[in-house]
């Protein structure tokens, strides 16, 4: 079983190095022709993939998936037209690769820059949402890798049809239809020899619960770009405008609750303990379950606030709960924040300019924000044009990782004869 | 013994986890006193410094250790010196630590930017030459990292003495003394704690052999910068500049033996033959073993060249030998440096502005250069001021590696108040 899961990947793995060899130089006409070939069969075979997806929702129904992950799994007209959309957008995208940066004389005569490179093989595993296949696909091929995907079993009926496609425009494209592989096996051992490719496969890219991700990352022979938790802060500082405090706690914490820029806990300065009875009120009748140390219940007296314990500060709810403490001092928010937070995404509101700098400057998170709502952490809000993921890891990327996370610099010399003295 | 590295490492990981924490935050100047005292300590303590080095010395006389060894180990006065001014240089480069970068305003109303932040804690694994002990944890400190480092047993005694000298000056500049640390025993087991340290170590920077790096690289649970060979080509194409590519030629092989990016293969377009015996010349004119391909010595005939097996191509000498084949296009130039290439560095000479162009396009080396010799890839050469390693990763970081990439880059939102729609 295992050797079989083996010698399956190798053929992958070779079949993926060679397409993303041919990948690494095409050009960029034929790569957004292939996007918008891939968007356009996609929605000429619409009926093809609804009716693969109906047969995964009914396995679905018959193993008894939770409504989340169904509601996850199912497309319709409209998520599929937004597939293609997907597609079509990265098409419009300036492409990252061959932009050279930076070129600078040295003393010695030469010029040396940077080149923007693509990776080379990426794998990507993930769960439910076939809508991955499609934007994960355009984002390699885009910049210029060649991707092994790895979809979840319960959409390998969806994930099927959809890989067909892409593999269609590539080839209308002249581009290798290898660029785009699916692993069509729900043969878990697969995932095991995917990343342990370290052969072929230049790095993975896991995306799901929290199992899988440590699972991937503690085996990986293969660099991981990863996402865990999204334990994100919002600290309410002394000299925040309480007006607009409000408005971003209640936006970071109710505008999406199982999203992982959502925040999850609340810290508030005591100066402002004034301000805590409308913001548990205002979380309140949202209908947010709102956990709260003893200075927080005792200001919010009257209102229904439980005690948090210590494993609320650790936990990422992604639902309508809410945990909150009240802070001395600037230090015991930061302190808070380095102890518990997963290094996602952080916010501080305040008007006064040495608590913002301090804070942007000591917050170790991928996205550090002052006065603006968490739920900006994203790429389409931050102008990549899209995401294939957020990196909550220190080297390469992190935070939101779009096209440019997907590649990488090489240097380049450009000379005139020169040789070292 | 296995869980007593296990221990002794978890206390050096968990006091470099706290010193990366306050060295995160130390300002520039604060950092560049540590590096300037760092220096006057080394030479006042020169003394000792060498009466260390000759317990070395003569260790290494008794266990037998090859000249060559021998020669990295030794510290004179000249080399403790030039320690001390490589220190001094660091502390003159730029603080790339909270530049901020590409700060604009999207539609939201938000400003998004990137923030450049420390590693954390970088674990330095090298072998006999003592200087890089002060090297690396100088670009550690000034990148505001925290850095354990690992020297080679054989340079144990010189190591001690040249870290006690930089944590003084930690010490002196109100900065944690933990910042450096020194893997304080000989014992082969601490790699092995080192490089599965996840929960405090961010990078393993291995520096050495190719046996050590390889097994650096598969056991390591932690992200490895590495560098394996140099095997770097020069293609000299149909269009070259003879005497230029004599010249490039002849210093990427000679100017020295022993180094990553030296030249290992000479390739030669079949259209610049007559050229080969010149250079196969001056190249025995040096003392380089020339060993050719059935055409180049047919080329050469008269000439002493020996025939260049299969092996040859893959062959990092680091020594007066050289293979030489030549290609009958540039396409074959390509796809020999594709196969063989350890993807170090490349360069071709030619002043056919498409064959130039499409070489720095489509060699996928981490040095691709067009009329200059392999011998500028350097982290000096190239503007970095310093180097701590060359990279032959894909991720991260490719090619030499300056304090730059002792850094990450977080995300800054800067708002007034906004939310997400």
């Amino acid at each position: 079983m295992e050797t079989d899961a083996k010698t399956v990947m190798d053929v992958l793995g070779r079949q993926a190095k060679d397409a993303a060899k041919a990948m690494r130089m095409a050009d960029t006409g034929s790569k957004n022709r292939a996007l918008q070939l891939a968007a356009a069969v996609i929605r000429r075979e619409m009926k093809e993939i609804l009716a693969a997806n109906a047969m995964d929702m009914q396995a679905a129904e018959v193993s008894g998936l939770d409504a989340a992950l169904k509601d996850r799994l199912l497309l319709n007209g409209d998520r599929v037209d937004a597939m293609a959309e997907g597609l079509e957008q990265i098409a419009s995208l300036p492409d990252p690769v061959g932009a050279i940066d930076q070129l600078r004389f040295r003393p010695s005569g030469i010029q040396v820059g940077h080149m923007r490179v693509p990776l080379g093989v990426i794998g990507m595993i993930y769960e439910s949402r076939p809508n991955v296949t499609a934007d994960a696909a355009g984002l390699c091929l885009k910049s210029g890798n060649a991707a092994i995907l790895r979809g979840g079993s319960e959409a390998i009926h969806s994930n099927r049809v959809i890989t067909a496609c892409l593999r269609r425009a590539l080839v209308d494209s002249s581009l290798p239809q290898d660029a785009v592989q699916l692993v069509d096996s729900t043969d878990r051992a697969l995932v095991g020899a995917l990343i342990t490719s370290d052969a072929y496969v230049d790095v993975i890219i896991p995306r799901g619960g929290k199992s899988l991700i440590e699972r991937v990352a503690a085996e990986s022979r293969v660099p991981v770009i990863k996402h865990l938790d999204g334990i994100c802060h919002v600290y309410i500082d002394a000299a925040a405008d309480t007006d607009m405090a409000l408005n971003i706690a209640v936006n970071a914490k109710t505008h999406r609750y199982g999203v992982c820029n959502a925040m999850e806990t609340l810290l508030i300065h005591q100066d402002t303990a004034a301000f805590v009875p409308a913001i548990v009120q205002a979380m309140l009748d949202k209908g947010v379950e709102v956990r709260g140390c003893e200075q927080i219940r005792a200001a919010a007296a009257g209102l229904d606030v439980s005690a948090a314990t210590a494993e609320d500060w650790a936990t990422e709810y992604l639902s309508p709960i809410l945990s909150v403490r009240m802070v001395k001092d600037f230090e015991q928010a930061v302190d808070h924040i380095a102890r518990f937070s997963s290094g996602h995404t952080e916010t501080i509101v305040t008007n006064d300019y040495d608590a913002g700098q301090r804070f942007l400057r000591e917050v170790d998170s991928s996205s550090v924000m002052w006065n603006a709502s968490t739920r900006f952490a994203d790429g389409f809000e931050y102008g990549l044009g899209a995401e294939i993921g957020i990196s909550t890891d220190r080297l390469h990327v992190r935070g939101p990782v779009g096209l440019e996370g997907l590649t990488s610099q090489k240097w380049i010399v450009l000379g005139s004869g020169q040789v070292r003295q």
